[in-house]
């Protein structure tokens, strides 16, 4: 263990409490000026230390950082995350990053982690609320060798890897808006955006961009949301592990991701099925003119949403936005 | 016109003879030595003269350099390669420009020209053989504003504007072989690479890279292609004018392209359609594991080829490389 470990330990075994520099200093058998430069390196590094000449220091709430020194130790992927940890304290966008990184030749399994987002990216050219610390802001570089037909799967797979977390380690019970939003009680707590490079013939590499509302007060949400976001905090009241939640989701997305490598998406659909918030409802889809709607009523083995309409035509929706209409009254 | 366009509208008029360099001095009414220093930027630009102390200058054919100077004047496009001509007498990859640059944020109707190739890119990984000034290596920047499901209409529609050009431009009879190879009498002579950035929901940018063998003389092509291509040169036995040809791609390119951004495909379907090496013949298709083979009977509106198997199953192939099975023997 480093004396910055050290330290870090030293005030994380406070929970929150102070703890003087002399006590520090005594128990780690170095100067109070040399205690005092670890603390800054630890500041430096986005933690965040209160300091008084009087009281001495303490680390405060939420202390768990996503930096590769707080996430490795208990990560259990094979993968993802343990060779290429890419973590920024602030960036512009993580699958901006992740994307320059893709395209310059970086591997599968590479990460990129940021404790806040400047230009945090949503679908459709919106943006990602991405407030320091409170949230996950994820992106995994992967370079599956399956067929362009299957490209949809991914998106699926992402957001049944995000629910399984959410399920495991919070036991929140989130839905799938298809194809890859995540809501808990109709409220968004989760959005993935997939950005692909492909040819005709295959995929080059795919940028998953995840973005998972946690730690964030529901009332510091911004107004301008058409349905107000949640967050784990919101639903839970107590914080959660951001460290934790960040282990299991890429644990969850490997093992869904190595079953589809191997071509078996059976078990991934299955749970998407589960977890579907659509499948079953009267839904309309309005996309550049093009208008659907109808009984959405399946996922197909693509991950494409199977819609019924009125006439009884069925409907195979490879990409949109879905409206869930009220239910009709029964007759 | 500058004194260096001059110097090289006297040096073409002389159709690769000899012109002293008192004559062009005496013409245009500067030294020898002024016209000796135009001579050399002409080099350096890529014209390939030769200059004797006792004959003087001449310029060898073919002179058709692929440069914005001149391309441009007899260029009829409103957009492509208007407003961003990017030109190399050397590059890597006109593909691998041209995504970088889309990358960058240039327009559509970007285009990027290379009179050589280092590391010309075909699909699958192959190379494309890329002689200095014997073809011409293209690739456009295109920004579709039109629904995921469509996309494989671009490549096909890049086959029919490519097809379209050396019918018009050199009287040839080009097929489709789908996707997008060019064949005329069953030998490649051009083929298309297309590169997409996209979301779940959009097209953000895609790179069309085509390659198109013109003055190949057919004896200097490699030996390991399986099936021999064949150039311009190779069926008609005279040099085509390469600046011609990728004026009239160019234009045939914008002419279908901005159909299909109206959301009508009727017209480059047809033409597609009727240009096909593959309808009406038996095909296999061996992609990962999964190998189909029937008579491909139609493109539907996506520009997925439709095969028919022995059972009377349809499939929908997205992509692939096809085989054309020999006919049955008739019963």
């Amino acid at each position: 263990m480093t004396l910055r470990e050290a330290v870090l330990k030293a005030l994380k075994e406070k929970n929150g409490d102070w703890i003087s520099g002399e006590t520090l200093s005594n128990h780690l058998n170095v100067s109070r000026t040399t205690i005092w430069k670890q603390v800054k390196t630890l500041l430096d590094a986005g933690y965040v230390i209160d300091s008084s000449p009087k009281k001495g220091y303490r680390i405060t709430t939420p202390a768990d950082l996503l930096s590769p020194n707080e996430v490795l130790p208990g990560l259990q992927t094979k993968l993802f995350g343990q060779n290429n940890f890419i973590y920024y304290q602030e960036t512009d966008s993580t699958n901006k990053r992740a994307r320059a990184l893709a395209a310059e030749g970086y591997p599968e399994g590479t990460i990129v982690v940021a404790e806040k987002q400047i230009e945090g990216k949503g679908r459709r050219g919106r943006s990602w609320y991405s407030p320091i610390r409170q949230g996950i802001y994820l992106s995994l570089i992967i370079r599956p060798i399956i067929p362009l037909k299957q490209i949809s799967r991914v998106s699926l797979l992402a957001a049944v890897a995000v629910s399984e977390a959410l399920e495991e380690e919070l036991n929140l019970t989130p839905q799938i808006k298809w194809p890859n939003d995540i809501l808990i009680n109709n409220r968004k707590i989760a959005g993935i955006l997939s950005e692909a490079v492909t040819d005709t013939d295959s995929i080059e590499y795919i940028v998953i961009g995840i973005g998972l509302n946690i730690n964030n007060p529901p009332e510091e949400f911004p107004d301008d949301f058409r349905t107000p976001p949640t967050s784990a905090l919101g639903e839970t009241q107590t914080p959660g592990s951001r460290i934790n939640l960040l282990r299991r989701l890429l644990l969850s997305f490997e093992n869904h991701y190595a079953l589809l490598q191997r071509g078996d998406f059976t078990h991934t659909l299955e749970k998407a099925k589960s977890l579907s918030l659509v499948i079953g409802k009267e839904v309309r889809l309005d996309e550049k003119n093009i208008i659907i709607s109808g009984l959405a009523f399946d996922i197909d083995d693509n991950g494409f949403l199977l819609v019924k309409d009125q006439s009884g035509t069925i409907h195979t929706v490879m990409s949109g936005e879905i409206s869930v209409l009220p239910r009709p009254p029964i007759k």
